[in-house]
């Protein structure tokens, strides 16, 4: 089993400048609720959003997009609109990020959110713990968008959940946790204000989506995306009373960072759980 | 009639202290313009928002939820959603607040607005004195979300509407006007930055709708809210150069609010108007 | 061929001072993302915003309105609320002004966006410049929202549908340009932050229907609108630290914003493109 080690920081770094120098086009199905913050945010890193949900023009928007980002907000005529973003995400072979919001909350949700992991390949899912975990079949319920569970309890459902899909799993949390199904790396930074911030979550599941095109990699994507909040997080919350000042602070820090500043990183390789059939040995 | 008088405020600053004890789960059934500004107020409050609108799941989400808001801004799929909460309200018994967003502003929102009023039974209702006006029956017509009326010249009207519909009425306004048909009481402070702030009145109607679930009282569940929202704003103004920057510090504000400070509420029971039969002799 | 010259700032101080009085207010059919940030800059700027997009009602909300602001983020539901709300404007001969979000984007929005064009006699079209040359027929195809020409490389673009449509057309850019298929105007200020702030365009969009409502002349209010944006923009940055922060201080800075402030206007008629014919000689 090995001990903990430091990511490559300079990766990270790199992975920024090419969002940067890339400005990817991200096609954002999301709820109804945090459109105009994942906008900013998407915008504030160097990304572009494109927010269209209609049916009827979500392919060859995502045609023209580099990266897919699938919130399960779930508004009346969403389904739709997923069921289209899968079906473009599986013939244009983009990358696509899932943001299972309120997996567990009702039964509908579930199944719904159930129907767009299985239809369409996703690059990576982001939820909180609750999410993670009811959508790996281990959860005690969610409420709605609401974290319960630490993100270390669901390290186990993170794992197992990576390996089936085949892609990276993060969980959020007071230190973010992400796997690959063989590597797993935990995140610190960030700011408790970020939990009373609406749409924080959603916020970093889009930028993951942005960091995973300008990267070319779901692993390195992710890392970079959660390694920027946290980054940003950090930096807003020392101009921040709390946590309405937080949300913009975090935007202008999101804007002004650098990618030498990922050196200040706190991105560790953690063991794998003992559990974990074929961990790392 | 009785002489002006002080309500009791260490029972508001109670109030606030459940409110961050219990973390109540708001479900929010509104409109597509202010859920974020709604979301953003219920977390620096302290308590928990999920805005699952969609018909095929609201019934499950109001059985999790602690209190229920339902907001009137009436987008296409909107009534369909309102009716699944009434249902579920009526037959849970959770505490729901309503927002009559627009009410008198044209003839198919008036009846659609009567009807949620007829169909669920609600804790409390909050709106500007045009909306107030109209859902009694004395409006003179609205201009979408805009107060043309003072709360006073609502008085009667809410006053007449908590008697009829058995639930508490606030009227927001330079002063509130909150009435459960026996008792009317004001309060002062807040700042006019507010109304030039999208979905402040929103924002506080789903903070009524959670502090009725942590007081376990409509009566002041809506004292508190109010309360707590003037205290917020009046120290947001402090740090606030115009409506922009009191958006957030006024969240700061709310999430820096603690039992102690309502001593400084500027709460005041009023005599109940003189046409008011059986009002206090 | 005119030099470049100066425009009435008075006039254009007058129009704002109008606006401050007369309160008007604007219907905005809009998209989901950014409507909390138009109905901000209503409000900020001293406009009132209703949002009703409710096709059953927008015929009436229309008639009590000063003007209309028509954005194509185009949700599923929405091709019927433009459709209502163009008949309206025809019928009722209020002020709309089009904000093509998305021209050129699809196949099936370009082609909606077109049929919005002809059916609603609008008196102004604000867009960035990918929008106005795909809606005038010389595009190269848009990412979305995102502006990849300048303002100028419209210019002819803007001149041509301005004198099709017999409307001001506005194109939003580093410097924007406004024609009315005669005239030229540029109207320099602003700050390179508005472009990473979600809506920014939509925000001066729903202000420019304000602003021709208040002068009751579509060209003095699109030049009143983007000199008061742009003024804004310019003092909400000097006490703004990136596009997060200057969301907020711009709100305040269009709040504070006085008739004798537009002194400072940077706007400039400018010869109209050598290729109009019958440009002013």
């Amino acid at each position: 089993m090995p001990t903990a080690q430091n990511v490559d920081h300079a990766a990270l770094g790199r992975a920024w400048q090419a969002l940067r120098r890339g400005n990817p086009l991200v096609l954002c199905i999301t709820n109804r609720v945090t459109p105009q913050r994942v906008g900013d945010t998407l915008l504030a890193a160097g990304a572009a959003p494109v927010m269209a949900d209609n049916p009827r023009e979500v392919a060859q928007m995502a045609s023209i997009a580099d990266a897919i980002y699938l919130n399960t907000g779930l508004h009346e005529t969403q389904v739709a609109s997923l069921a289209a973003a899968a079906g473009a995400i599986a013939t244009l072979h983009k990358p696509a990020v899932l943001d299972p919001v309120g997996a567990g909350a009702t039964a509908y949700r579930s199944a719904q959110i159930a129907r767009v992991l299985a239809g369409a390949r996703c690059s990576a899912v982001r939820g909180n713990a609750s999410e993670i975990r009811a959508l790996a079949g281990v959860g005690t319920g969610t409420r709605g968008v609401d974290a319960r569970d630490s993100a270390d309890a669901a390290a186990d459902a993170a794992h197992r959940l990576a390996r089936t899909h085949g892609c990276v799993v993060a969980v959020s949390g007071e230190r973010d946790l992400i796997s690959d199904g063989v590597r797993i790396v935990r995140v610190g930074g960030g700011h408790p204000w970020l939990t009373r911030m609406t749409g924080s979550g959603c916020a970093l599941g889009a930028l993951t989506a942005a960091c995973i095109a300008a990267a070319g990699d779901p692993w390195l994507g992710t890392l970079t995306a959660h390694a920027a909040f946290a980054l940003a997080a950090d930096r807003g919350a020392t101009r921040a009373a709390g946590p309405g000042t937080l949300s913009v602070h975090v935007l202008d820090a999101l804007a002004a960072l650098e990618p030498e500043d990922f050196a200040e990183a706190q991105v560790s390789v953690q063991p794998a759980p003992v559990d974990a059939p074929g961990g790392p040995a």
